[in-house]
């Protein structure tokens, strides 16, 4: 069996009985029942993903996935391809937004080149699983093939089972590709029949005509390759990206080995999807940090199921979003975990 | 000069030069400008209060403020008067969500006896600042006399110099008294002219029946004291309480000494409406943690003019919320901070 459909087989339910028993647990905290909202449901479900009544939130890792987009041709953005490049630089040396945040989180990153349209230079941090030299225009041809879409999948399961092995506790999704909103917005309307205008926003900050334009872009790719929800392979080789590959396989393997993963924006969504077309189970794995400022990724995540804990208007991808979702799912498991029960405290209960 | 009266003197107005400087820093950082949306906000009114270009969020108090109240003789809610002392008990031994989250967020508690109605035992960490033995019920008589209400605010003040003198980025509000929601409640009906029943929630978790209950409580405590909104002091003697005094007092010694305050929910909020009424300059230097499950929450921070940063249905109190805030500003502040810019990481600028 193929690693993929191997991995998709092993990615078993929620554990109810790790539900019942932190549900139960929650009950007797010292605080009004409920009364920690969000945090408590948290719990709860990352006690159903680890299968433990416990949960940790420990040993995290950020998957911050780069690849380059042969739509950019079309001038669908503001941004030069080079910026993709320039930015992993720029990560290797510790001065994005991903790394503060990540840093705050307490979480380690994992970089890694799925297809930047260049050599990087070596680096200790950087790992290299280029899949090509960024895709090809979706507008004239597919964005790649479908031995490179599976190839893409097939890495980020590796590399998620690899940290799984050194020992795990959560995952954080993240993104860098100059042209990528451009590639899931494809891939968001190709998953879910809705047109082009409804799921296209102004990605880093496009003007009115911009938009259109971009718009114009999606609606021809995806009149040029009819793309089927149904093979969401294809869809990604069709109209997707190579980061949007790995993270998917990242999203679909961290589910197999009960490692909840925490969705940043507009990409990791689009990833989602395809891991979702694959795998629907693995939605009950997946967190959503927040409702991006991107147009779109509402619905995106409706579509999907999920509900954002963090609504912060930030658009910046990397997997800033992620990190401090990651704080939250932090928060909710060490809430569960360490507060005191009433009978440990001696506190009355309410009627 | 009294105390009270020199703090809101020395309230001064947001620093626009920091402001300007750290909105310049913004758009120079490797990132589509505006892109970290409401980091990027927070980064900016820290800067303004902070008075420096480069906010920091390193030094972080929590003012967790205990007391009780007469009017739950008239059975607002469901839990006996002796939680108050018992969760108090339970902060000190670091039991309750506010140790959890505020270890979290790196911040230290400065737990306060505001007026428990009984002797707590004496602990390290206990600060015993007790205006009186819990409330008058305010149904019946004012909940406390024009002095204590002083005594109250002063403390406050005086607690958040001894902070800030030893060094302080932030602080944090977080209450604890049985019986609190109903005298916040009619603090924010006499402060803003809304009725009891557009004010009221259900506190720790009310039926319907309970909830009309309150409500009548709270008409009758307004009926009875006409408290006059253009005198905050009076309207805290008559139907507040000692740590929602203390909390008011903790917002205004803040703002004079330009340290930001992170409001914990709808108990720091009728404190902010104290402190507003008595130094409306004072909002400036206030940042909403969070939207409370409490009904009527985000009304308050309407008037207070106040966007609260996050929305997780949380309503326990103790200043929760409030460190999920801290964690949030430490975020726009590190990001500003510790961000590469453009020009520093070599990274091509958009269009």
């Amino acid at each position: 069996m193929d690693l993929i459909t191997k991995t998709i087989k092993s990615i078993k339910p929620l554990d109810e009985a790790a539900m019942t028993a932190a549900r139960a647990r929650q009950d007797t905290l010292t605080k009004p029942a409920g009364s920690l909202g969000r945090l408590e449901e948290l719990s709860i479900r990352l006690a159903g993903i680890q299968a433990k009544a416990d949960p940790r939130v420990e040993r995290k890792v950020m998957f911050t996935m780069a690849a380059d987009h042969g739509v950019v041709a079309e001038r669908v953005g503001n941004w030069p391809q080079e910026v993709t490049a320039q930015m992993v630089e720029n990560f290797l040396r510790g001065g994005a937004g991903i790394n503060v945040l990540a840093r705050l989180a307490g979480a380690r990153i994992c970089f890694v080149d799925m297809g930047v349209a260049g050599d990087l230079k070596p680096h200790p941090y950087l790992v290299v699983k280029k899949v090509a030299y960024g895709t090809k225009n979706m507008c004239r041809e597919p964005a790649m093939t479908g031995e490179e879409a599976r190839r893409a999948l097939e890495t980020g399961i590796e590399l998620v089972n690899a940290a799984a092995d050194r020992g795990l506790d959560i995952v954080g999704t993240g993104d860098m590709g100059i042209g990528n909103t451009t590639a899931s917005s494809a891939i968001f309307a190709a998953m879910t029949g809705m047109t082009a205008r409804e799921v296209t926003g102004r990605g880093t900050g496009l003007s009115d005509d911009q938009l259109d334009h971009k718009i114009s872009v999606i609606e021809r790719a995806l009149k040029h390759h009819h793309p089927d929800p149904k093979k969401p392979l294809d869809v990604l080789a069709r109209v997707g990206g190579f980061e949007i590959g790995g993270l998917a396989g990242v999203m679909l393997g961290a589910a197999a080995r009960r490692v909840p993963v925490v969705l940043d924006g507009f990409i990791s969504g689009a990833a989602a999807l395809i891991a979702a077309g694959l795998a629907p189970q693995v939605k009950d794995h997946l967190i959503a940090a927040h409702a991006s400022a991107e147009a779109g990724h509402p619905l995106m995540l409706q579509s999907l199921g999920l509900t954002p804990l963090l609504s912060l208007d930030m658009r910046l991808g990397e997997g800033t979003g992620a990190a401090l979702g990651i704080i939250i799912a932090e928060a909710a498991a060490r809430t569960l975990n360490e507060m005191a029960t009433f009978a440990e405290a001696g506190v009355s209960e309410g009627e």
